[in-house]
């Protein structure tokens, strides 16, 4: 996100606008939270994890008469346009914002779950799976026991993007995910197959599964089959911070950059996305609307992999 | 471990003593699972976690027979003293071992849980504090919105060394830990004063305290005070994982090279501790029976830089 | 590189192929250091740095006769194709064996360089990029001084890929990369120009750069501007290794999936590559006399953040 | 340095005592350069690299004139005494300051060389041979080719500490360090015995070493012994940087507590310490004065483990 933040401020500055951060979501926009920012400001951010402006969910904002209260405070401070950083929540915000007062919002795709259409990647995803992978290795060194099982919870919300990710780059046996009904019994029988072979096994589980979460799972598969120590760990809120990677913060420059220079063409209403690595821009509506995919594919190369 | 396996074989060797691994811990043992160590056999393990020799629970191994059984595997392969790297439960059996069939057996403390007496520091403790806090970075990256309150969970079975030392180094509020009876009423005063200037705070929680594990410390906190947007989050096995640290990797090598110096000088019953930065000998039944002390003026400096 | 090999011997056993590692490059095939492995051999090797089969640079492979006795010992082990990972040297050598002894070759670009056209990245890239800014990061952490000017050389033959990608993620305030021809004292102006508002400035410089490596043109720039403190760093080896990132994992993971199943159905003589996240593939002459370009717009847009 | 920082603004401010920071070392003091400090100003870096109070070598404080001005400005403000962070150099003015005019100076080891007396360890030694030793495990990772050669110079001015403690965590085969005198004739007979047995070798060099710079032995050893492919690598600044690690967290933490309270109970002119893990104060010119001795038992340790 402060890669984000840092290429908004200076592109801004290099094209001779003004800028200023509003702390603390919509909530500080309702509230007139706005914090002058100039290029020193976005100085030795872009190495750190989380935001720079405080984020919170804003259950005033939901509401007609908060957006209101937004659209006078935003006017008072002589602010223009708005770069909103989010998913879903956040764009479907700002269409409202768009709809009911004219506000120009242009949006960049901030989330870990990577689960926008319109970019191939959403700011934060490549940071969020490292980091589940880095704790997944670390249990894995512990897995020098025979016969362990670890079922390790990842996020996702409903997706399964961090999920498979993870389970092909730590080199995990199962995954699962929203997108493809497994049955417990369906992996059970794998687990017992694979029981013949491999001293341990590692599950990732996306938190948005529908057989329950890791401790649910877990707990099904050793009624059916109890011949593992069974491990669970849910990685939790650790994913969403640590220094951002390379590829995200790369991202969230060029897409920084666009946002504003999209703006000042005329362009708002929409997020900018990186497709092929060519900058786009999706409308809102589209972007919120449509479900990305997961690839088949990497469903197909796990399962040569796990055996 | 590794380090030390490492430094096992490789002073044996400077002396002229061959040496093999037993693989799978006392199970190992039992079963004759050995595997003759030269010095280029344990190259480039320093760096790696976990150990290259397996380890496992054997209750087997807590059977007078099953002892009986290890002590003619050793005579056969021709072994005539043992290394044991582990804790409590490992130094049991060595004593055992020693009373029952005469075993030279000779120990270094691996366990991250620092509560052995006789050392100042357990092989893994240092690497297990400092993974912890690195995931404890991540999730106060994520503490920008208002009003957060973290319960992290962290191991130490029955002792409170790590979430002390955790919750210096990663700046958090409060610590439950098992040596100090907090009353959760007391805890969630100091919290609601807390509220009052800070945007968010932390309370590392040991696992084997008193009150609970985080889960349910959390739910007893929010019955009395629930102001916050509370997360639990449960460190686990990542804990166990993961390169070792200089301060490991230098302990665990002075170790390795003494224990071998001290069975060749004909000591054995004994674990090889450092205190003081010198290498000490204490025997089995005191650093099993001895509980080390937390050190008391630890949680005044805690509390001091919580204002 | 683990991870294309972890794939490769999987997929070949998934599809009833046996697999041998050739141990030390091309060196290794002409002595016939072969190894036979199966998937259980490359089991817990997806998160390590380097290679298991260890690599060398060849002169004997260089010569008609080397390749001739390659071929022989290929023949003589009933190895019918060779998945080689590599860059152009790999490639080259791959051709003429191809040419010459009609042996059949994919190969997977196995390169931190990314500078093989064929593919959007090179296994090892993105996590030699990582490595590189993460000691970048380290180093900006000591520029708390005022004035502090920072020379970091990186790797990159030369291309500018690794260069240009680490200024940009580190925030660095100029790159300088063979695809680009920057004067000394146009980089030198605009260090003047920055000194004003900044108190520390970063160059990243590509190894391969017309005007010199990191010391040679630091001091060209002390003499035309001696204003700071000057340091010079040069990363050297250190972006060889480590544990590889998650898109380097999984692209390994893809890419060797691919070139099992292509040389299964025929197909030889050809680079595997992922382009718009399809595989592809791109015969041997063509991914090594193509070069690939630098993205223009990411050197504008390291201009425009470099306020 | 920067928990060292929070824990003096916080302890004071427990204690009822204000706080400032002084700005930039002792130029800052020099020119008046104070913001003052509320425990809230030091939330949330801890876990951050270099010091929220920038710093600088100060040549006018090497004047009687200087630190004139310095005090001065000390009692316009209405400061009463300063906590000093550094090393020698920082030490000799605090002792200057004293002596001339009376100012009430404690001071906190704070250098990454750990050579002073009166404390086992100096704020910032264990991050520092950590992120070496994290360095040159990547850089061994690349030393899967045979023959390799490394040497790999760490810091330490003209002190061995770091270098010794790197080389018995990475598991080097040789170390150079000032203290002792170490013929290139002897280092290279060393290397011609190991070439026999092992595939490559990394040798660790203090900066300060008789014997020249990395650069330098690497080519003399070459003159001897033209058997390895050898490769130099400078670690250099990124040494100085990174996040803390619990060590040196707690360690600060502890001394930072521990130097207001010594100045409430009318202590100064003395560094505070931490030996054999309790809180010890020593009179500036002895910390100065007296050199730390190597522990030649680490030297012997080392010897035996590179067999």
């Amino acid at each position: 996100m402060n890669a984000a933040i840092r290429a908004v401020v200076r592109t801004a500055h290099f094209h001779g606008v003004r800028t200023s951060g509003i702390m603390g979501g919509y909530d500080g926009l309702i509230n007139g939270h706005f914090r002058e920012l100039g290029p020193r400001d976005v100085s030795n951010i872009i190495q750190r994890g989380g935001t720079m402006l405080r984020s919170a969910r804003s259950e005033e904002f939901r509401t007609p008469e908060g957006r209101a209260k937004a659209a006078d405070r935003l006017q008072q401070a002589g602010i223009d346009a708005i770069v909103a950083i989010g998913g879903d929540g956040t764009f479907t915000g700002a269409l409202k914002m768009s709809e009911e007062h004219g506000t120009k919002v242009i949006g960049l795709p901030g989330t870990i779950d990577n689960d926008l259409a319109g970019t191939d990647l959403t700011i934060g995803f490549d940071t969020a799976t490292n980091t589940a992978v880095e704790a997944i290795d670390k249990i894995r060194d512990t897995a020098s026991s025979h016969d362990r099982l670890f079922f390790i919870e990842v996020m996702g919300r409903d997706t399964g993007f961090i999920a498979l990710r993870c389970a092909l780059a730590a080199g995990a046996e199962y995954v699962l995910i929203p997108e493809k009904l497994q049955a417990i019994e369906e992996l059970s029988t794998a687990l017992y197959e694979g029981s013949r072979s491999k001293s341990s096994s590692i599950v990732i589980v996306a938190e948005g599964d529908e057989e329950g979460g890791a401790y649910t799972i877990a707990r099904k598969v050793k009624e059916r089959f109890d011949h593992y120590d069974t491990r669970v760990t849910v990685l939790g809120h650790l994913q969403r911070g640590g220094s951002p990677s390379v590829t995200d913060r790369v991202l969230a420059s060029r897409m920084g950059v666009a946002a504003v220079e999209q703006l000042i063409a005329g362009v708002h209403g929409v997020m900018v996305g990186i497709v092929n690595d060519e900058v786009t821009t999706t409308p809102f509506h589209q972007a919120i609307g449509k479900r990305k995919q997961i690839n088949e594919d990497l469903l197909r190369v796990l399962a040569i992999l796990a055996v």
